[in-house]
């Protein structure tokens, strides 16, 4: 069993009293991350500022046998740094380091606790930035973005954060620190850059990162085109792709959506429409110029009632305010709402939006879609209220009956927030027996205790066989759901 | 001990006799890959033709405690592809089949031994292509492209073989089959398809692979420009990618490679060059217009002596053919060569070129130089002449020479050829014992009794501990430079 009091001593030892929290109260804060519907506290959170520190948080977690769980920003939506019982929470906020910039070679070197937003402002003078941009990029970490591999608007033209990491110091689950990549795009043996990148903190605790920086582009166009209904928005989303034409980005919001934001951030869209896109392409002044009066014209044959462009960078900083609030201003609309995520193939998504507001009237919920359209990644968000008898499990409910919808388009449980502690339960309708278990050995060869971030990702968690060591009583949260050990 | 005659019996049983090669001479045939300075003669050669064949086969070598090696094409260049004595080499060159072309979603899916330049073939027609492009395109198989992750000319622009699949079927070591990823680009979960791609045959043999294709530029113009010497020519290099150009590819050779080109395929590049670069650009028509004249002014710039731009097809095609064609051609030059690989950072260009010409004349021995110039990846041919004493082995240390002059520069061992046999050697140069071994944290999950492809990329093969399952003596392939057990 945990001896709180113990651990408490020896974390202070390493951390110093103002590295340790350990009151209740205090504790509460770090409850939840951005997935708000699950709470935990932990036993214990700690704040180391050194990798040092984190090795010897890690070492000494795994002598007591103690879980624990990093956590970046906590702005997560899957619940993936939601804390375990009784065990200790490894806040990263205090290593918020820029370690490296080098421009020549386009690499930056970072802490896990520094948030997305200062790597583009610590390159912008020299002519780049840093592609990968969450909604929340004012506040999330890089740690957290290479744990969830998360995605954002531009991703559409960019890829994902692990298109953006080839490097990586990490503490693993055993607490030995081992140097993943590195600074080149493709070192020899095996790709453990990524698989850690996107594994949700399973398999250690990434202590140093090393990101891909992109120039910038020599010229970016954004221009929004209000429609009378997500249809036909679909439809010049279709053409533009169908023109050959990668933009930066093709975000869509809908009626519910706009309203939302309107109430919010004010950011003046255009009245009755029934769903907007706002199209941004980058590169080539040239390039950008002519592709430009194409999408135009594919939003005008697709029926689009208002072009605005926007004619320096506070009109497009205005456009994109709105779409980047969307989440935060649903509080206008409704008192909870529970946002889903999955990726449908693009040829799908007319039929999918369409079967959505049928599941939104049977439901009697209703369903607001703020989305990348362009790599067909849906965040459709389910309003409900809390406080209505069966209101929230019918908005789960009605959740899961999107995925099912998305799955049944040959979709994916999550396109970029990741499966944590919310999409585990779905994952064998994506994946057989097999498949999961063949990602479990990764798991397993890591994290061989069960030790880090214990109980996410996987519905059915397995122990590996025999692991060398001193064989020890299994923790209460590891023997929770633990079928089979082989 | 291997039973052979039973395990010819028992693959016969499975394949047929027309499945079972096992005469000594046409054994022979296998004994290497593009690598021909590591030579070992397999006991038997299998070749399946479905993947429930290579299941079986697997399993049987299990069973016989059998190691075994997947060979595709045999065009890899660091002995990935080396039998292993007393070994099965499982030849997949007979799962040729193309499952399906799904152009909304721009995916292919293959078996493994379908050749590179088959897929554009099947798809161009729809207006898209296979962007990895080895040199080796026209006989290097898919399969062999996943186990090196296998690079090209145009890798620079399009990335390598690892950005171009998003699902693999694989058969793991011990025979069972799972599925990883799928067609979409980031499915939840590990990302073991990166993980997979690269593992140069170590972790299982992939019978299905999902593709990414690339829909055609509408427009590509290519231009060969002349120097006096590589410095210019890398000054040229420098200049574009400063100037924020990303050409589709950059390739530079020198004047010992453009001499052995002209005695093979007589591409006719300009007379008394002292390094050409062949520099492509691609993308939407404005673009590249735009961008081909900021080149050629570079390129005059920098002291360019004649730029020739392709006025078509054939044109375009010529230019490449001496490029390809280069390492082969490299035998009316010398008896033999050595052809090393390594990445280094672009800025390092004109001193590590300056540097291994001086080596090249310590040595007595003349090194070519024929790279992809835009990412910094250099192939120098070290030729020599086997038949005269103790010259491969100054080539051998030469080779390795230059090696480590890269790694001073912050290179790697490897670009793109991988490690196989060849570098293994080389491994703890570029890693630490704690890193390489928890590499092999991934292979013992994956194959815990080390029958599959072993001996390769790692210098010191560790076995797992206890492993499930009876405890079998080992063979000794395994026992042979197993220096610890853990």
């Amino acid at each position: 069993m945990l001896d709180r009091e113990r651990v408490i001593r020896r974390m202070e030892a390493v951390l110093g009293p103002e590295g340790v929290i350990s009151e209740r109260e205090k504790l509460r804060t770090y409850e939840c991350d951005g997935l708000a519907s699950y709470r935990v506290i932990p036993s214990l959170v700690v704040l180391p500022e050194t990798a040092e520190q984190v090795q010897r948080v890690v070492r000494i977690c795994n002598e007591e046998g103690v879980p624990f769980v990093a956590r970046g920003s906590g702005t997560g939506l899957s619940g993936g740094a939601l804390p375990v019982e009784e065990g200790v929470l490894i806040v990263m906020s205090r290593m918020r380091r820029i370690l490296e910039v080098d421009i020549p070679n386009q690499r930056v070197v970072v802490e896990p606790g520094v948030i997305n937003l200062w790597v583009t402002e610590e390159v912008a003078d020299a002519g780049y930035y840093y592609a990968p941009d969450p909604s929340s990029q004012l506040v999330c970490s890089i740690g957290g973005n290479v744990a969830e591999n998360s995605g954002g608007a531009h991703c559409l033209k960019y890829g994902f954060t692990t298109n953006h990491v080839t490097g990586l110091e990490v503490v693993l689950p055993d607490g030995q620190m081992v140097h993943l990549g590195g600074k080149a795009p493709d070192t020899p043996g095996y790709d453990l850059v990524g698989a850690f990148v996107g594994s949700e903190g399973t398999l250690g605790i990434a202590t140093k990162i090393t990101l891909r920086i992109v120039r910038k582009p020599e010229a970016v166009r954004t221009l929004l085109a209000a429609f009378n209904s997500p249809d036909e928005a679909g439809g010049a989303v279709s053409g533009i792709i169908a023109a050959g034409i990668v933009p930066a980005a093709v975000e869509m919001m809908d009626s519910l959506s706009i309203e939302a934001v309107e109430r919010g951030v004010r950011p003046g869209y255009p009245k009755g429409a029934g769903a907007i896109l706002i199209v941004e392409l980058d590169g080539p002044e040239a390039e950008v110029e002519h592709q430009f009066e194409q999408v135009e014209r594919i939003c005008r044959e697709n029926d689009s009632f208002e072009i605005r462009i926007a004619q320096n960078d506070e009109e497009r900083a205005l456009m994109w305010k709105g779409r980047k609030a969307a989440f935060a201003a649903m509080g206008h609309m409704s008192p909870d709402y529970y946002v889903q995520d999955s990726v449908i193939p693009r040829t799908a998504l007319p039929e999918v939006l369409r079967r959505m507001a049928e599941l939104s009237a049977e439901y009697g919920l209703r369903v607001a879609n703020v989305f990348h359209a362009g790599d067909g990644n849906l965040h459709p968000l389910v309003l409900y209220d809390e406080e209505k008898e069966g209101e929230a499990e019918r908005a789960e409910e009605l959740a899961g009956e999107i995925l099912t919808l998305c799955l049944e388009h040959g979709g994916s449980i999550t396109g970029e927030h990741g499966v944590g502690e919310d999409k585990k339960k779905h994952m064998p309708k994506m994946f057989t027996e097999d498949d999961l278990n063949v990602m479990q050995l990764l798991r397993c060869a890591f994290d061989p205790h069960y030790l880090c971030n214990p109980g996410k990702v996987f519905p059915t968690p397995r122990l590996c066989g025999e692991v060398p060591g001193p064989r020890r009583e299994l923790h209460p949260v590891q023997k929770a759901g633990l079928a089979e050990i082989f």
